[in-house]
């Protein structure tokens, strides 16, 4: 059995300790918080450590998931947490992905564990696919559409409009634009052909809808640049119907060998974003501790790891079942 | 420069060849054929040697393509040629692929070659794909349609019917199923229920058409288990409208986390089918070589491929771009 370990309770945790419970080959060893432990009820009966205590169960974990934030937490966490164990983490802040792989990467070599960041789904499996997509077909054009799913960047940031007591951003892909895609149309789309946005908000009492709605719609980076809509709703209408966190997304890569054409895509369906990333980490979770009990260490990426490291079936089962 | 040879100038070996040219790191250094070396028209200007002649350029090229047949040629030309260089084929007899793998995998270890075995898209990116999906998703059901697309094996049978001159059959998969599994219905289906089969036969002079179409509808294996239309065409008509290889399907998977319902799809819509088998197999041809320029030897399936390996891309690009 693999003794996992996660570093933070929140969706994402959760997510992990629910696929522990689905896999025949790992077992949930700790939890790690920065809250009090005492505090901290969790699902399983796990152990429950101040995230402060790791380095006292470096022999008890085989490796650690982070489900911290991009933003403070794994730029710290990850490099000092590969110094103790095995780990995988979902960081997804693009610009500072170099800088992050070679913080993991030094403290990994020295410790002789592997790191594996940037796991999830967008940075992940989707990325995944444009290496594939690109490696198959040199010669095409890739797209990406998200959705339909929440955001949840973009919903603090409806949050934090004045007179908004909640809100909630989806974000939805234009559907005749991926139709142009599908079909090979290779069209030059722009930001706001791509995608749309749905905000569902609960106003403070007395608060000037139309000012939240054009406030919201004129926001630069998070909304200008798209066509959205504000709808206002109850309290109890976002509680019944927005308190769920689906995502989705497709990429398609449209490519040509010679007058041939071809088109090749990967879609998402998901009802719950963090569960379905909680899964994919899990997988790559097991790869870090294959792979380093074979003696690889640094820090990798999903374009290092063999597909074979992700499942537990032997190489026999696996060419009898899925090939 | 990675030099390629290719043995077997049909469909595949053309489609391999064309794949080479869009390439940057690849080119072709020979081709190599069971037929007279100096009666084969290549595209390209690369030699042309026979088949009986690879002994003699073992240090001439760094990787071959197999590109002959899975019933007749590759049981015996992949394990020899692994004596020899690293190589990949599209072996897709299912049932063999256990004592396929080992004959490589003894023969490559022996001369300390990669063989990777079984690639093209089905088995090749579908299986990768439903080991992806599984590994993410354990709780789940998978569903393998193909086409709509020629399918070769059911032309040739259709054609070898009494009154026959000519035959093309397509695979289609039934959208009404297709939109069930896509919805998470997870549906059981029949064979009969997943895909249908479309005939086009050009009868000879004088044939008796009903009789054609009875026998092709109740050819057991290939037609029988399925519902087929049978539609009689003029030899020019072929000509025109079904001289194209077209294929492609979908790989899907319908799971859950708990409550939570997920669904993963991996489709392709290929013009040529030759065409894109052959971009699959000069990636993985790109792979084997680079993964034996490290040291590694033996037999190999796309399983255990790190996917960086695929494309002409250094890791700090792949990270850049496409993470």
């Amino acid at each position: 059995m693999i003794r996992l370990g996660i570093l933070g309770y929140g969706n994402l945790g959760r997510g992990v300790e629910k696929a522990v419970a689905a896999a025949d080959d790992i077992t949930l060893a700790a939890v790690f918080t920065r809250r009090d432990p005492k505090s901290l009820k969790i699902a399983s009966d796990a152990p429950v450590y101040s995230a402060g205590e790791m380095a006292a169960h470096k022999d008890d974990i085989d490796v650690l998931i982070l489900c911290g934030g991009s933003a403070n937490d794994l730029p710290e966490q990850t490099p000092d947490a590969v110094k103790l164990f095995n780990v995988v983490d979902s960081f997804d802040t693009h610009a500072r992905i170099p800088e992050h792989f070679a913080n993991v990467d030094r403290n990994a070599k020295e410790s002789g564990k592997v790191g594996i960041i940037s796991i999830g789904w967008d940075p992940g499996l989707f990325s995944l696919m444009r290496l594939l997509f690109n490696a198959v077909l040199p010669d095409g054009k890739d797209y990406t559409f998200w959705g339909k799913g929440v955001s949840q960047g973009h919903s603090d940031a409806a949050r934090r409009v004045e007179g908004v007591a909640d809100a909630r951003q989806y974000t939805v892909p234009v559907a005749a634009a991926v139709e142009r895609v599908r079909k090979g149309e290779d069209p030059e789309l722009t930001t706001r052909e791509k995608h749309t946005r749905e905000c569902y908000v609960v106003a403070k009492e007395g608060a000037d809808k139309d000012k939240i709605a054009e406030t919201i719609k004129n926001m630069p980076n998070y909304y200008a640049e798209y066509d959205t809509t504000v709808n206002f709703i109850t309290e109890e209408e976002m509680k019944r119907d927005h308190s769920a966190l689906p995502h989705g997304g497709c990429v398609i890569r449209s490519g040509r060998t010679g007058d041939n054409h071809h088109t090749m895509e990967f879609s998402l369906k998901l009802d719950s974003n963090p569960e379905f990333t909680s899964s994919v980490l899990l997988c790559y979770a097991r790869a870090a501790y294959r792979l380093n009990c074979e003696g690889a260490s640094g820090a990798k990426t999903i374009f290092d790891i063999p597909p074979a490291y992700l499942i537990n079936m032997s190489g026999e089962e696996i060419r009898a079942h899925l090939l």
